[in-house]
């Protein structure tokens, strides 16, 4: 089906441009410019100098600032995983792929800062909860940012859904996947790095349902264990890993022929003091470098999308059979239970329509 | 492929709501609001109360103020067919259809302007002319009305392309069409009769390769002629036409079931002072109703739309071939000329990308 190849091509000569560039801001842009020239058009765009009055920005990167803000806070929730990819594919012993949550406790957040900048643990620390935890668990350090973006609620015209605190290392890593969320993720200190592709290319990541597991850490034994989900439970989530290690990077080339052998993603970094505007429903994957303490700061604001034409046609794209759901037959049958729902959740939307769609794609930023 | 039907379910449910009703704002929105809620989403709304500030609209239902103010203009352009349908299909003498252009003349304006109401002639006149018309043949009215639509021209970031007068009567009519452009369209006098389809719904509408021709008038014989134009040309038309002939209609609906078996399009009234928002790329009919004069009067404002992943999407949706394209072979063979171009003429775009677009798309408002 060569109409979906020309779609991809269309998009990025149409509005993305075709230097592979995203487009950089030197200023906030006034909320009406936000909205016409990016929101409106599903296109990303990085903003300099818009958090530069932030106390965050010079008080964050200094631990011992961290440390005694929240020393009196309650426990904060920290992902533990042997090797930073939570949320992501993992082999299974059986060889098969399953979805892995991160084993998830709660400690004070001196002790939880400590473990993400010691690269001597057997297992990599981050302190990340997507469910608005910088509005309650770090509710301490509120006045050393703003609340909300104020050009980006404007432009919305309403207040974010939910802002999150990321806190990690260099070893953390976050799959390919989408939101249903305006994103604006503002990094404080380090740098985060991301390969964004448009909805349009939704094929080439070759969304399989997958098993969901969870990794269960002993302290005792200092080992993780990778355990499937009772009952077991499937969701969509994109197979690609961009950065395939050398012994299996030609099998991922030849099983992912449309992602690798395709347009390259946008790649962007973005450093303390700038913001990226992700749009909803674009698919990111995340690295990230740390600072000199070790750790990556960044936060960030979801604001409600608009399930407007522009979703209709994603969900039109998504539902037209091209290659992905044939290219791996035999791998797909072993994962698959056919006594297990392996249609994705579905949630009630605002507009009172029932959709599908993946809840699980709200556990990343 | 249910899943374009799914699609226009979808838009229907999830941005347009099912009640079949364009939204209606008691007052101009703000140009935030304007842009958030209906040029994003590409969804139309009437405006009422957006124009009550003009002199036009006490003005222009006088026919004596109107042929006093452009006494001493130039001729302007007047459009006579026999039927008040112009830029529509109508059938050749070999029964086959063509696409046929208005026979234009040029006169003074008062003349004109008598001959739109005079219901005892053989042909109907149409002053109407979409060159920007309103800023060129009809300047000696520009201080009757604003120059451009403020909320919409800080909305959109760009002044209007162009500024349209249209005064007809309620022989005329325009037949389903879409335009490249954002379009605010007031009346003054009269009632315009909108009927709206999303451009989701592009295959119900059949639009298939006809060739062009052109209404002659004979001043002498008082009749006209249809004749092809030379060197022959084909645009891309749609084929139905909602209000088909009691003799006609069961033929019609068999030939177009999409159309006819499916949602109804939104259908609106558009009365003197209120403006009607039309996104770009939604297909229209346009009817009218006179004022007491026998006039209907108004000005459209076309702004520039953007060409961004909701064009894609949609250039994307009209490659799939559904129904449309195999419903009436024989017929289509009919009209066909091997030896022509039958591909639709080539626009260059802002972003330099050569894509296929139909100029004669922009005939009508």
């Amino acid at each position: 089906m060569k109409e979906i190849e020309t779609l991809w091509e269309d998009v990025r000569q149409l509005s993305l441009g075709n230097g592979g560039e995203i487009e950089r801001l030197e200023l906030p842009p006034t909320p009406l410019r936000f909205l016409r020239d990016f929101v409106s058009q599903n296109k990303p765009c990085i903003i300099s100098n818009a958090t530069l009055h932030w106390p965050a920005l010079s008080l964050w990167p200094d631990p011992s600032y961290l440390s005694e803000a929240l020393s009196d806070a309650p426990p904060v929730s920290v992902h533990l995983t042997p090797n930073g990819r939570a949320d992501a594919l993992e082999p299974l012993p059986s060889g098969s792929l399953c979805f892995v949550s991160a084993h998830v406790e709660r400690m004070p957040f001196p002790q939880a800062l400590r473990l993400v900048s010691d690269s001597n643990l057997g297992f990599v620390t981050y302190l990340q909860q997507q469910n608005d935890c910088f509005r309650s668990e770090y509710s301490a350090l509120s006045s050393d940012c703003d609340p909300h973006i104020d050009w980006a609620t404007e432009a919305l015209g309403c207040l974010p859904e939910a802002v999150n605190l990321w806190i990690g290392n260099d070893r953390s890593e976050t799959s390919f996947h989408k939101d249903h969320y305006e994103n604006l993720y503002a990094v404080v200190s380090g740098e985060k790095h991301f390969l964004l592709l448009p909805p349009t290319d939704v094929h080439r990541l070759y969304i399989r349902n997958y098993p969901t597991g969870h990794y269960s850490y002993s302290h005792e034994t200092g080992e993780f264990r990778l355990e499937l989900d009772k009952p077991s439970r499937y969701v969509p989530w994109c197979s690609v890993n961009p950065y395939p290690s050398p012994e299996s990077k030609e099998q991922e080339m030849s099983r992912f022929p449309l992602y690798f052998n395709g347009n390259k993603p946008f790649h962007c970094t973005v450093k303390a003091g700038e913001t990226l505007y992700l749009p909803s429903m674009w698919f990111h994957h995340v690295k990230q470098s740390p600072d000199d303490e070790g750790h990556t700061i960044a936060i960030n604001y979801w604001y409600d999308m608009q399930f407007d034409i522009k979703y209709a046609y994603f969900n039109f794209l998504q539902s037209i059979r091209y290659h992905s759901a044939v290219a791996e037959p035999e791998r797909e049958e072993s994962v698959r239970d056919s006594s297990a729902g392996d249609k994705p959740v579905s949630k009630q939307l605002k507009t009172g329509k029932m959709i599908d769609c993946n809840l699980l794609a709200h556990v990343n930023g």
